[in-house]
């Protein structure tokens, strides 16, 4: 993987032919350590997506449409069915790993259909149409999050401040992000601003990654504690919020970390625009509003013991949502590879999605 | 110390005579060690409100008194005029501590005045006098906190939830706690209801003192992040919010622990009534609005290796205020040992505290 500065940070991406690898960066290591990962069997995938070692919906996307193509491309089925059988166990399998993130579910219905679709070729040819349908994943949601950063950066005031929560960077996408693209773009246009980086409590990814990130590429960064956001807005300036977004509903409703909800009450509260930058595959048009959408909670032990160090009493009852909902009245904005949806309701996000979904 | 669940919780306390010492427990130890400091001279307690083994703005208060005892208890001073000078330079390095809590002020200068109206006595009884007195401060404190949550205890809803942020408990005070003592109270008198308790990053107060202290009472508690009060607001009911407060305004603006203004905001997006509790020691009537409260700030890196890890990019900036204020217009109501301040302004504050201060 290239670690140069000036690179652009590619998460996750496959190395070699059929034979290869899926090469991804361990983000539970960052910012210490700059770690990848060799992934070479579906169990790994498996286990990197559970533990977040890759995360951020997109990248959750691309990681398992590869990791199907790990787990059939040695199996040996007697004939097409029975591989087709194999791919919808691996892609149920995979499917387990996390229950919020939509384009987990986009990207293994595409290597369903994928398969499917396929009904003449041998099982060889199949195996290679997968890599292939893998690849164009990766390479569109990249494509996808530099046509976000192009469409929203015009949002990053030159000489202002913005505040982002959790990682919509490119660290949680195939490259360039989304939430982040926004600011990406803006800095290579010349603009310099401050961004407001919530640490993003219980698993920092803010602190961890959103800070690592946007340093890397020069852009001025103040960390602040989750519950800084409200002192901020109202003593410091804050003249934007952009954050991503794990699934959207069909009226506009958005999941995304734990905390988003809070900030955008924040932002009502003083004014400030409330932005959720996000590729169209996020939008699931099947969920009507945001009350239906499925919430993980993750253990207790992220908030009790998150550090490696004990911070409560070790058996003290939690409540560990991973997400929330921000309902559509509080956001601004959503930033798609599409174009902008403003105001956001069902009838602008069918138009810009399409009724059907992505 | 009397560490028997069933005794009350009192973190600091005189013990012995003029020879004695003062005993507090070192907060920043719990909950994985309970463990007292013996504090014999006054630099061991000024380190201790540095380092926050001893805070929250009474407790902060009672140390202070009793260190003054400590500096100026074997000084051989050659006149009353040469003592009270030694008093005065004791009570500025205890003031040099930390610039937010009001009662850190207020207890300094009680201790000045003490010495001060003891002009006929020599200063072996000036000294037995700032024993006296400081105990006595404890003893007022505990008094205090007693009747807050006498007063308040209605505020809390048998069968209910509450949210709190921080700890304004016994550890914060002499005994029994401000917003705190509203929960003792009622569970004594037999409510059963479920406190939400914010871990308030980056110290956790929360999640090592509060969540502590009120299972030690047999409360019932639920952890949370502070970035998820606005998602447990929305989905699972909270019915009131209490927090405690470091330093008021004349007009009812409160200092208190950073994130407690996002709190206030969060509550009254969501209906919730927020209220403060506080004891009239830390009314400060010289100052008219909140603008006015000096905010400290404190090291980057109890954000970036808050907990002996390194959570962060090790250089980057960071913005980490201790406190933040609390408007008066999202303030239901202050719970004082004189009463309940409500509605909130500089009329029914000054009706309760006196217009010139406490």
């Amino acid at each position: 993987m290239n670690l140069a500065n000036d690179a652009p940070l590619r998460p996750i991406d496959w190395i070699g032919g059929l034979d290869g690898y899926v090469d991804l960066i361990d983000q539970t290591l960052l910012p210490v350590e700059f770690k990848c990962l060799e992934c070479r069997d579906v169990e790994t995938i498996h286990d990197a997506i559970c533990r977040l070692a890759v995360r951020g919906a997109p990248a959750i996307g691309v990681a398992a449409a590869m990791g199907v193509v790990l787990g059939v491309r040695w199996v040996d089925a007697a004939n097409r069915d029975a591989f087709l059988g194999q791919v919808d166990r691996v892609c149920d399998y995979l499917g387990g790993t996390r229950p919020t993130a939509r384009n987990l579910f986009w990207a293994l219905d595409r290597m369903r259909n994928c398969a499917r679709s396929r009904g003449d070729e041998n099982i060889g040819e199949v195996r290679a149409a997968l890599l292939t349908e893998a690849r164009a994943i990766r390479d569109e949601d990249a494509a996808m999050c530099r046509a976000i950063g192009d469409t929203g950066q015009s949002l990053i005031p030159d000489g202002g401040a913005v505040l982002t929560h959790c990682n919509a960077g490119a660290l949680a996408t195939a490259e360039y992000g989304t939430a982040l693209a926004l600011m990406y773009r803006a800095h290579e246009l010349g603009k310099r601003f401050t961004v407001y980086v919530d640490e993003t409590r219980p698993l920092l990814q803010g602190s961890r990654l959103t800070a690592w990130e946007l340093r890397r590429a020069g852009i001025d960064v103040v960390l602040i504690c989750d519950n800084m956001a409200g002192h901020v807005m109202r003593t410091r300036g804050v003249d934007v919020v952009v954050t991503g977004a794990d699934r959207i509903a069909a009226n506009g409703d958005a999941a995304n970390k734990i905390g988003t909800y809070g900030v955008a009450v924040l932002a009502k509260a003083h004014g400030i625009p409330f932005h959720v930058a996000a590729p169209s595959t996020t939008f699931d048009m099947g969920i009507v509003t945001g009350a239906d959408i499925p919430i993980e909670e993750r253990s207790p032990d992220e908030i009790r013991r998150g550090f490696g160090a004990l911070t409560a009493p070790e058996d003290v009852p939690t409540y560990c949502p991973a997400f929330d909902v921000t309902p559509a009245d509080l956001i601004r904005s959503i930033i798609t590879e599409r174009g902008i949806i403003e105001p956001v309701s069902s009838r602008t996000v069918a138009d810009c999605v399409g009724a059907a979904g992505a």
